[in-house]
């Protein structure tokens, strides 16, 4: 699970929760040769050191390990010390309810952000239909993947799209191609055209000019890590477009379930960003003519790369975060408004 | 030349005006079977038309195609309507003259450009230097390829770090990719390492977050086109990296030669952005393990595209414009301080 997850069989904020889950199951579910408690207790302590080097930004990472991390330990003081089969399977049953709760919440989590967000798109087609041409669609702008493939289910940034889209709305998705690793190409476009939605591959340098030039009615992304002050961290490049959203009075919206909060940190500035490697960055991987999957170096050999994975939007462009209770605003009032039983969290 | 020009066998916007001064010069060259004057001036009618049709955007194209059309017609009035071997030869040298004076004058314009500019990184590496550790470097980031593959020679964003490294002032390069057709990972990346300068390529999503965390001391973007207002049109992705300056109190410049500016264009808002094809979004090419040149299909085979060559870059957000005498203000009245000459121009 730790190599899914570090070299991106799942991706995505959700997905990377879920599995880290199921990672300290499948720790408890191979324990089969321990001997006492303390040995079974040094696994999954060892399981989770591991899955929490993985990945260091998203915050569901650490969520889904820490919340397995709770059941177990609930689970062996129960055992009050003593060792048997019965404990082993009472810790392994325990471990796959929780992740596959953890797993169920995601993907209900992600259908109320559905829900929430399309009120908001529905809004700006009534006001769009009025001023302009009863023909004209919603044209949403979106970075990177936050679908149904980064999530259990339905996704985060384009739950609001398929909602809506389910609801009869025309809508046209502007899939920004999300370089180096281009997830909004290949993921965004293939989950879209799965769905049947009306999109548009572009180059992530395009969303300025199609901004400054009234094609875009709504910006959505999903997160890696939010904290308190409303701070987004999302894919690299999110952040430009924040910037081009409120220099063009688009509005930009971050969806994202509550386990994306983090109520530890107070400011996106202490988010550590993971930096990959030049790889992803000097190659581009693709379909050739002949059917075979290859990757083409864009770069002179000896040339050096940067590989950022994330950047911080800080939470004055943000004009909402739409999150499984509803539009929240993004501020720690905001936050707090939402999530009241968070006030005390971590501080 | 119109091919050439069209598909981009040259490109840059210096270099287009050079190229199409050259493919004036080649319709007259080729008019061995005219057998009047009408009939040479036709076809030197035909072949502005046909070139001034093949991209939209840079203005160097224009303003190269009709200093040819002046000096030709200057050369046909000589004549006085006759028609003979020696005014057929006269015609050629005329032409073959100014287009070589207009390359000439491109390479000289980008020398100076570089001058202008490297003084701009002198100053930065003296603050810097003083502030921080003596061993550090100026770390410039640029957009897309405005060097001496685009231009007869230096090139305009390029010139002034070729000259600063020349003089032997550390410095370091951020070269933005710059998708579609990846000018930057391909072009400047290759330029640098020639030159010998450090550089590091970096998806165009990246130069945000650089800049949010202090890793750019200054952006040097080349143009295309820049209006009187002093609005600068370039390679599309240009405007959200000025925006990224603005944000982050880092100066952004844009180098050009005076042939980039159309005086007889008010506002930035009145160029037209050329549109390309789908394809060039959709695949990127590069160099396969077995050393053959691929094209990779990025999207799914169905997925439309969508494709802007260029934006444009208000003026508010550009620090300074480094022309071949010196550095001007992003407005009407810098730029005509700068080139008095021009305040009759085009109004």
């Amino acid at each position: 699970m730790c190599v899914a997850i570090k070299d991106m069989h799942v991706r995505g904020a959700g997905l990377i929760g879920c599995a880290a889950a199921y990672g300290m199951y499948l720790a408890v579910a191979g324990t089969t040769g321990a001997e006492s408690v303390e040995e079974v207790k040094a696994r999954f302590v060892s399981a989770a050191e591991k899955l929490l080097l993985t990945r260091p930004t998203a915050v569901n990472l650490r969520v889904g390990v820490e919340k397995l991390q709770d059941v177990l330990n609930g689970e062996l003081s129960k055992a009050e010390g003593t060792f048997s089969a019965d404990v082993m399977e009472a810790l392994e049953v325990a471990a796959r309810r929780e992740a596959a709760r953890i797993t169920d919440e995601d993907a209900e989590f992600c259908q109320r952000i559905g829900e929430a967000g399309a009120e908001i798109l529905q809004e700006i087609y009534q006001r769009k239909k009025t001023r302009q041409s009863p023909s004209s669609c919603v044209n949403v702008l979106t970075h990177c993947n936050a679908g149904w493939l980064a999530f259990a289910d339905w996704g985060s940034a384009l739950s609001p799209v398929y909602a809506a889209f389910n609801q009869g709305l025309p809508i046209h998705v502007w899939v920004d191609e999300t370089r180096p690793r281009n997830q909004g190409a290949s993921l965004t476009a293939w989950e879209l055209a799965k769905h049947g939605v009306k999109h548009s591959v572009i180059a992530d340098n395009a969303g300025g000019h199609l901004m400054r030039t009234g094609m875009v009615d709504m910006v959505i992304t999903g997160a890696d890590r939010v904290t308190r002050n409303g701070d987004a961290c999302n894919k690299i490049g999110t952040y430009l477009k924040a910037l081009a959203a409120k220099d063009n009075d688009v509005p930009f919206y971050v969806a994202l379930p509550s386990s994306t909060i983090d109520w530890r940190m107070t400011d996106g500035a202490e988010i550590p960003i993971e930096q990959r490697g030049d790889e992803e960055v000097k190659y581009a991987e693709g379909l050739c003519e002949d059917g075979k999957r290859r990757k083409v170096l864009l770069t002179p050999a000896t040339s050096g790369a940067g590989n950022w994975a994330f950047d911080v939007t800080p939470a004055r462009l943000v004009t909402g975060l739409i999150t499984e209770r509803g539009l929240s605003h993004p501020s720690e009032e905001g936050l707090l408004k939402t999530f009241p039983e968070q006030a005390s969290t971590g501080l």
